[in-house]
């Protein structure tokens, strides 16, 4: 018996994220639409996320909020989609997902707040700079068509994703490593997918 | 054939984590210690981890660094070991690895270069503010002996070390949720091993 699988999201967030890999699953799911400010923060979503952020999923009865985790998550539990590597690309799949997820946002974030790291902070802080961060994620990149071996995989949705994003919103250099990593990943179909229902959504909230 | 596993760390480091969950798994490992500033930041310990950082790990081939990726690859590849739950359990599994490692980390570091961000920042960076992410944690321990389902996983070696060391440092407020939560967990023998070992490593240093 297939368990329920609801999206929590915002047309304009990270729950982009997760929609391309909803789309990537090809499995079904239903779409709850979150309001900033409002039914982001009513006790009803507080109770499924209670940092009232998107995206969130629940499936069946588990809810698992944080992009990453999701795109682990559900990477693992619908093996039938071949998003999750096996082999030595598990090592390169799980250190990418959390670099992103810990250092690049954590660096990203200390920038738009203006933090510059002293030396004392950038070895105890877990990020560093975001200079380094940059250069280190352009190596792990560079050169490459997916992120973790051979294959595309959930790590290549949400790397991606962020590399895509921060290009996009000018929080990430244009780096040629970036421009060429992003180039086929943002072509994928689920990806497309994921973009034009976000455009309606967004359409039909205006 | 069994791939020979090698763990870089220092004994005052986030390296602990990773020796906790190494002495759960029982399985060989040898240790290559690094000192800050300077065999961490030479060319043969940048080709493992750039970010100059310790831990990492490298198993047969493959290299892992981010202490939460370790733990997730490790509780994978070996199976037996039992520290990755299967089920519903999964769900919180990668919540709470993915929450600590992203947001509490980076609301932490904001705490410490004295940021206090505002209603806009809040609601952009993917952590919001420490109290909040430390309310959060706090009920997603509160009541439980481990973070995902009835069993230990490397879930509660993650989030768990964070909660004591954050409590022992002065970063984590000492709530009675994470007094609690950590009291059976830091007596495990193998964190206590873990421990008794990083001791015996600062004397030689000393
Ligand atoms: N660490 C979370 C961050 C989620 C997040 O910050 N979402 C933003 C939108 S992209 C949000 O919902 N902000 C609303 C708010 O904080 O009020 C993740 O990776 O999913
Ligand atoms: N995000 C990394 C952080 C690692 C980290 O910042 N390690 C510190 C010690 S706890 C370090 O090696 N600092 C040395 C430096 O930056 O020079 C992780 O979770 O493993």
């Amino acid at each position: 018996m297939s368990k329920d699988l609801v999206f929590y999201t915002n047309p304009q967030s990270r729950g982009g994220i997760v929609h391309w890999m909803l789309e990537e699953l090809g499995v079904p799911y239903k779409i709850e639409y979150l309001e900033y400010g409002s039914s982001m923060k009513s006790p009803e979503y507080l109770a499924i996320n209670p940092m009232g952020k998107v995206p969130a999923i629940r499936h069946g009865d588990v809810v698992i909020t944080e992009t990453a985790a999701i795109c682990a998550y559900l990477a693992d539990v619908f093996p039938e989609a071949g998003l999750k590597p096996e082999g030595d690309a598990l090592g390169p799949y799980y250190r990418w997902l959390f670099f992103v997820a810990g250092p690049f946002e954590a660096a990203v974030g200390l920038r738009a707040c203006n933090v510059n790291l002293n030396a004392e902070q950038e070895m105890q802080l877990g990020c560093g700079r975001l200079e380094r961060v940059t250069d280190v994620l352009a190596d792990a990149v560079g050169g490459r068509q997916y992120i973790a071996g051979e294959r595309f995989s959930a790590a290549d949705v949400y790397v991606g994703a962020h590399i895509g994003w921060g290009m996009l919103f000018g929080t990430l250099e244009k780096r040629p490593e970036f421009v060429e990593y992003w180039r086929e990943l943002q072509n994928r179909p689920a990806n497309r997918r994921s973009e034009e229902l976000a455009e309606k959504a967004m359409s039909k909230q205006a």
